[in-house]
Formats: structure tokens, sequence, C-alpha cells
């Protein structure tokens, strides 16, 4: 079995392949302030619906629904395909994990479609923003101080860091940056799924001001198939974040994600909740 | 009851209330060339949300998969509050239709999310686009050659309408227009997750081409709470959508809808399969 922590992450047993059940347990190499970084826990939504044996076709769209704080130790997945259509089908996952009374709780639910794709004609309405290599782009140093699963992506800070000095003075929302995994990995949809959601909080840049949040609710749309993956290879994303509304406890952001080469591989959205 | 066609549209009977298991039947009014209007679809998806006993809040989120051609007549719909919290609450909801052999297979899912809002710092990072206002924006005209759910909204055409020379020379996917429902309706959060479906496919646009479409996934978040929305009252929302990528089968959509005083309302973003 692989070392790398994303796989050791995404890491299932089949417990009843019949029924799509799965077990797991919670990764403490993306482990986050208060429980295990988002986009792995979306990775390992979509990893159910990719072990599954009825699987058609790759990923289209995935959204996860983060419903309650996910703690250390095992959960189980259980992955539905409801329905299969010649070339498409929708799937339903809901992660549950024991709760104080020892009976298993829903703490993120899922739905995913996939789908065979052919190939069509093509075009991008939303071209790469030129940006500078990711060689002479600086790596952001996520050193002691630094929350667990951040020491697993490699990110070169562009534009639209974290503030420097919280003081209240954001007037902009937008984050660019290059990212991949740590170590680099060969991108795949798991892996894809989860890079969606490596961005600090809009709010944070937006208000300069470093309030308690937590997404809600993340939707990814995946424009490639196993194939493009695999030329990207393990090489950088050019990631792009930008809030767009932020009221009454909530906030939402759309971001883009990249080839080098200049191709849109993902386009994610997420609303957040935010506390003031 | 009222006799708007909408909230004929919406209306559910409560077989289960225990159980969240609703019966309706889709709408003529909104019927679409192969089946009833996607939006209305959503719509009635989260209606019974709305009206489920156990509702907390207003909605914040709404995904919803078209898994099948929905058909003429009766549907039920289980609405499950799978997990409650202090002041979010996350539901699965199931729509069945009886298939061939009579038995119910699943036609739509979605999740949702509702919470309590509380007032918070807020700030809008997607200002509205400085257009004309309704009055000065010709309605088009949805006569007796349109499909019925043209019928069920005004739509005052600013820019980005269907081609009217199919010849393939299209060079962008924005639409920006002025909408409402047909007869004017007060906007409420089963009226806004259907108009932010209300726009043509963007690849007829893109590609100045009438290629068969259908909407395979729709995520809409609100940034409004009710009494936000009563503000609104039935005035014209301006409503903007663009693709963002064309690949293999599928694009995707984003779509934002203002207040005609400029408030944000809701954001949108949807995967759509085509045809080449």
């Amino acid at each position: 079995m692989s070392t790398h922590p994303l796989d050791q992450a995404l890491a299932l047993a089949h417990s009843d392949l019949r029924t799509g059940l799965f077990t797991g347990a919670a990764s403490a190499d993306y482990w986050n302030m208060v429980g295990p970084f988002g986009g792995t826990t979306a990775a390992v939504m979509l990893q159910a619906v990719l072990e599954h044996p009825e699987l058609l076709g790759a990923p289209v769209s995935l959204t996860v629904n983060f419903a309650a704080a996910m703690e250390a130790g095992p959960f189980e997945l259980l992955a539905v395909p409801v329905r299969t259509n010649r070339s498409t089908q929708h799937w339903t996952v809901q992660m549950s994990q024991a709760g104080a009374d020892g009976k298993p709780q829903v703490v993120t639910t899922a739905t995913a479609v996939t789908a065979l794709r052919r190939e069509t004609w093509g075009a991008s309405d939303l071209p790469m923003p030129q940006v500078p290599p990711p060689v002479d782009v600086e790596r952001l140093d996520t050193g002691p101080a630094g929350v667990a699963w951040l020491k697993c992506y490699e990110m070169r800070l562009i534009s639209g860091g974290v503030p420097t000095r919280w003081d209240g003075g954001g007037d902009h929302s937008e984050t660019r940056m290059w990212l991949r995994d740590a170590p680099p990995r060969a991108l795949d949809f798991a892996s894809l799924a989860a890079l969606s959601d490596c961005f600090f909080p809009r709010i944070w840049l937006r208000r300069a001001k470093p309030v308690p949040f937590g997404t809600v609710s993340i939707t990814t749309y995946f424009h490639v198939d196993a194939a493009q993956l695999a030329e990207v290879g393990s090489g950088h994303l050019l990631g792009r974040a930008t809030g767009q509304q932020f009221s009454n406890g909530y906030f939402d952001q759309a971001a883009q994600l990249w080839s080098q080469a200049g191709r849109l591989l993902a386009t994610s959205n997420q609303i957040v909740y935010f506390k003031e």
C-alpha cells in the first residue's frame, strides 16, 4: 500500500460491497484545528463512490455537506447508486460516527454524479490568469506552528495571503496560489476534490479579522476525465478563490483549479459559516 | 388556496409528517419540452423541507440532482432532517415516481442546509452590473410557440439572448436579464430556487448551436433571510449567467440574482449535460 498520507487517509475497508458499506478512520495527518481538514473528508466521500463495484464512469459533480464536527477515530460510509442511467449515475453517500451514546450519527452527507463522458466540442470561458510559474513563487512555510494538514500541501502564494495585520483593513477576497499534494502525488479525482477546499476562509482576507468559521457545504464540478488528470501528473495546479457575498453569518466562495498547462480542471463553490 | 401557478406547482399533501413523506404532482403550467422545468422541481424539493414540522431556520444551501426524466403525474417526496444542530440543520430529500413496472423509482435527489441566521458584518464582492431598469427593457415574447413554463416568467433580456442565427458563431456565454414570476408573486425561498434555473443553456449562446441538453445538478446558496426577501416583494430580479468550462459533454454555469435595489440574493451553479 502507498505510504502517501492521502492514500492512507482514503484507505477504506469494504465491510459489505452489496450494500455499499465501507469503513475508514479520520486521518491524523490531515488534522485541522478541531477536526480533519474538510477537503480530505470530501475526498473520502468520493472515494467510497470510486471503489463501489457498481460505479459507472467518472465523477462529474460532488456535493459534500458537513453536518457535524468529525471526531478522531473510525467512521462508516454508506454509498448508494440511487439511479443508474445509460451514461450517468446518481449517488448518495452518508458518513456516520458513533455518538456520545455509542449509536451511529450522521456527520457528513454527499451526493455525486458520475458519467461516461465522450469527446465533444469544448471551450473555456474562464482562462487561467497570467501568473508567474511555480518555480518563481516562494513556498509557504507551514512550520512547526502550522496545523497538521497544511504540511500535506505545497502552497506557493501568488496573491491574497492570510493577512499579517489583523486590522480590519481588508478590501478584497481573492487568493491566487500554486498548490499540489506534499509530497507530490499524481492527481486523481479524490485529490482534486480535496485540493478544491485548500483555501483559507475568504472572510479572514476580506475583513482582515480572524473570526471562527466552518464550511457547511461544498460542490465541485470535474471538467476532466482520468486520462486528462493523468496528463497533469504531480504538477502544480493554479488555484484561485474569491468570496462573493458575506451576509448574516455565511459567505460563499467560488474557486477554480487549472493545470499548469492552463486547462480548467475543476470549479468549486462552497458556503461557509462565520462567527462575528 | 392561491391560484398562482407556482403555488399550485408547489402544493404538497402531507401523507406522513412523522416520516417526512409528502405527495404532489408535476405541474402542467411549468411543462418544458420533455418534462417539467427543472427550476420548479428544485423549488418543490425545497418546499418539502420548508413544510416539514421539524424545520429549523431558513435555507442557506440547496443542491438538487436530476437523476431521471420526471413524468407527468404524481410524485412522492421524502424529506429527512438527518442532523439538527443548535443553529443548523442538514436535510436529504428524495423524489420518487412510479416506474414502468409500477414500483417507485428515484427521479430526483437533494440535500439542503437550513440555519438560524443572526445579523453580522456583511459585504458583497459581486456588485450588481450597471444595466438599464426593467421598464426600459423589452419583455421577451413567449408567444404561442413557447414552451409552457416560459409563460410563467416575465423575462426582460438585456444582453446575451438565444441566438437568432444558429451559425456556430458564438463567442461568449453571458446573459443578463430582468426576471420575475408571471403573474408577479412575492419572492420566497422556493421561487428564488426556481428563478436560479431560469437561464437557457449557455452552450446555445456560446456555440450558436441548438444542441440537446439537460441540467444534471444545481446548487443554490441563499444570501438573505425571509425579511430581506419580503423587501423584494414582487419586484424584478437581475439575473446574470455565464458558462465557465465546456468539455466532453458537460458544461457548468455560474449564475447570480440581485434585487433591483442591488442586493445579491442568491448565487447558483449548475452542471449541464449536452449532446454534440
